[in-house]
């Protein structure tokens, strides 16, 4: 038994994967015929229903990798792979605020309002008005748009928020806005940024430089899929080789006694107390 | 402003962290001399705070990474970059209830604790009576423990949970246990796996053609870290080269219908209806 | 101005390669008209020439990457980035000798013919009369069939060769004619082996543990590429994952003195006197 | 039977490697006491032979591997992995001229010679003269020398030699010297460079723009070493992540045809004849 408002993910005989957030009297129309939502969320997570053609489909809880892949996009997405690491190094959590600059299709937007949860708060800001609104799409459709304030809005007078507990930048160039980000950041926190070329890379290193910014990390993930065959077990042909850098750093403290300014976090090498 | 019970992370002026549960009325003892909690949850996040011997701690609020990273270790732990891709392929969420076959020191624990918040529930199986010890203590540090039931036990008889949101493996002979996963997991949900060599990859393949799993997926993940010098920029000359294979695969639903017998999840390519 | 005899790479206005061994009154007949070999002598590398229909070719001495790119092909073939480090592992140069065992389509063949140069010799082993036909002509079109020894014969009652420097196997089951090595190959001489899946290298490795082979070395080369573009420099977008694991080892030299053996080479971290 | 002239490695039971051009009245002075070469020359390669504390040293061929790895060094070397790539991609062959501009400790230079033969020729220019003499030191000590020309000069005023056959950098800024390729390089000759950062990899390219050179390549190799444990195969935890990028062009042939420009070298997808 689903509760009405769940979200699920109807799988067709042939693979074809369709979201729906649960309600009862819906009829969702697929390729294979019409199918009665209320029989869905009579049936439970792991049942078969069956179209009024008699297909069977099956019902599945999706997970946030299967919504990441559903997300239609216009743009480049942020694939699972750098969306695992950033919200690892952002700290995202049941409860974040997090800004999120650069919106796009909304792929890293699912993830973040994904893990913040129903107390969460993800600040999307996104300049371009159909990117907007194919995000907006996107959310809605596997019902998180509630957890999300979508700003269809430039960035380059900075944000309106204060205090956020990370930012993240997913635009061309993000040392145009560097200056905004003590005021929306709280102390300390953790800012993240993709970018697709080296070039950009060390032009944003170098504007950090000059900012309160500590840590600097640069780094790119790969991700190579194997053909799961036991006896002959050998890696796929091809492989994605490049999606983008990540870059990570902390928006140091203000310095409240210049006469004994502290470290800035980071410039050592990384120690844990017992 | 720091509510008491909320988690610090308190870095040195070597950059040597602490981590503690803030209790207003606690003195932390470090290399620097001593450190008043009542301060600490004063100055807030970002803050700057010294000791009696007049040494500056910068006050932060940690991310999961910081967590991970600090996490005291007895055994090999999972290092973010799978931990990452691990929390998206299980769809955890705030929330989820999650098995964990094999906690060893706990990284990937205090991962899913992380995440599932609150109103979620980590099961954690350990076999070795030390390493449940030592796992219980990393999560005491960082107050993750309540949202954690470790079990020190061997998972030879199963689980005595049901239907669980997902199911992960890090243990040796996984595929000794693969019987106890249907009545453990919630159909169609998510399980996975961490083996470091090829050899028990194929082994664990071969054993789940004969159980009711579907959609394996077997990859790797690799990190490079570049030196962030502007002007000079240029990857890390070394880099971690393996930590272990990542498997993922759907428990099938069970077949209520067997002269129409459903497509287990995932044998076609995955198709996204709009 | 070109010898006769000399091989020449001719490239047309779409960027097509034509190879041939210079024969002045040759006329190659191309998809843009006919062009008359003897004016291609006289140019020389670097010149233009021009079909009857006035379409310029350009005249180009080839590398053996071009070589090795325009092999004709029916089965896998080994790739630069694996022959580079290959040729470098068996010590292969001027005067070589060298055995072959699966010469395929002869792309190996070819680099191993290159570098062993007039005074060298090759012999390439392979049981199929197609591929060794088509081994031959790729030999021919480039003028390199007289340094090769192709002998269309299985390998399972060993090689006629003695003291070769260097032994290469690219079939499917090696591990099968390991005992044929000893009398083919000089002693301490230098073995090398492509496999292209885990459960092979497994397999080999655990035979060889039974022979006279030291230092055995598994390995695998990846090359990534990038677009070429000064101002947004990044690689790209996908690559080769995988062609095959390539390994090593050394043959034991025969111990004459049952009573003091020595180590086998390479048993120890390899240290170099000054 | 050894012939004097010829290249030996001995390795001590400990595995340290001795080179030596065999001469047979030579006593080779080791750890383990004295080593007569006369009896190293009668036992032959793969043959044991005893100091006079009677300690066991095995006679090996070495290969170009072996040769590399010896090489004495104060400068970053090119490594195996790059060697045989570049090898293949400047078409090096037995009779090849090369230049080689900036010798460092003779690495390339060693294996340039290996395969160029007693027909071809190296010039390898180095503007430091320690650099230079040790240069020198690694190339008799493996009886390469006479095969190079090793000149101690600057190349900010060119090169001295005309029409070679290949032509590689490995200086700091090679774009203060494209000027001189054209008079020094044979007209569609293979360039290649070595650069470790992401810098000197976009100033390269966007210099080349300028030139009189197509078919710019950039790329990079990744060696990938796995424990040679059958039962428990995988890759070895640490590996090398970077030693640099690799650059290659050809350089254009003159047009002499102003009215009807050729196209340059691959500026077309390689496409190849039958």
């Amino acid at each position: 038994m689903i509760k009405p408002g769940q979200l699920v993910m109807l799988v067709s005989p042939k693979g074809k994967r369709y979201f729906r957030v649960l309600q009862p009297d819906e009829v969702l129309n697929t390729n294979d015929g019409h199918l009665q939502m209320q029989t869905v969320m009579e049936k439970g997570f792991g049942g078969r229903v069956y179209t009024h053609l008699h297909r069977p489909y099956t019902v599945i809880k999706p997970t946030l990798y299967d919504l990441i892949k559903s997300v239609k996009r216009q743009t480049q997405i942020i694939y699972p792979k750098d969306i695992g690491y950033i919200i690892l190094k952002l700290g995202v959590a049941p409860g974040s605020k997090v800004i999120e600059a650069g919106a796009g299709s909304g792929g890293l937007t699912t993830a973040l309002a994904w893990f913040t949860g129903d107390h969460g708060r993800i600040y999307s800001y996104e300049r371009r008005e159909d990117f907007t609104a194919l995000c907006r799409l996107n959310l809605e459709k596997i019902g998180l748009e509630s957890r999300v304030e979508l700003i269809n809005q430039d960035i380059s007078s900075g944000f309106a928020q204060e205090n956020v507990d990370a930012l993240f930048f997913d635009v061309r160039t993000p040392w145009d806005y560097l200056e905004h980000v003590p005021s929306a950041l709280a102390p300390g926190g953790p800012i993240g940024f993709l970018l697709p070329t080296v070039n950009q890379v060390s032009i944003l290193l170098s504007a950090m430089q000059n900012r309160p910014f500590s840590s600097p990390e640069v780094l790119e993930i790969m991700v190579r899929h194997y053909k799961p065959v036991p006896e002959r077990l050998r890696p796929q042909d091809r492989m994605i080789a490049h999606t983008g850098y990540l870059i990570f750093a902390r928006l140091n403290a203000p310095d409240p006694d210049m006469d004994h300014p502290a470290p800035s976090i980071g410039e050592q090498e990384e120690k844990y107390a017992e």
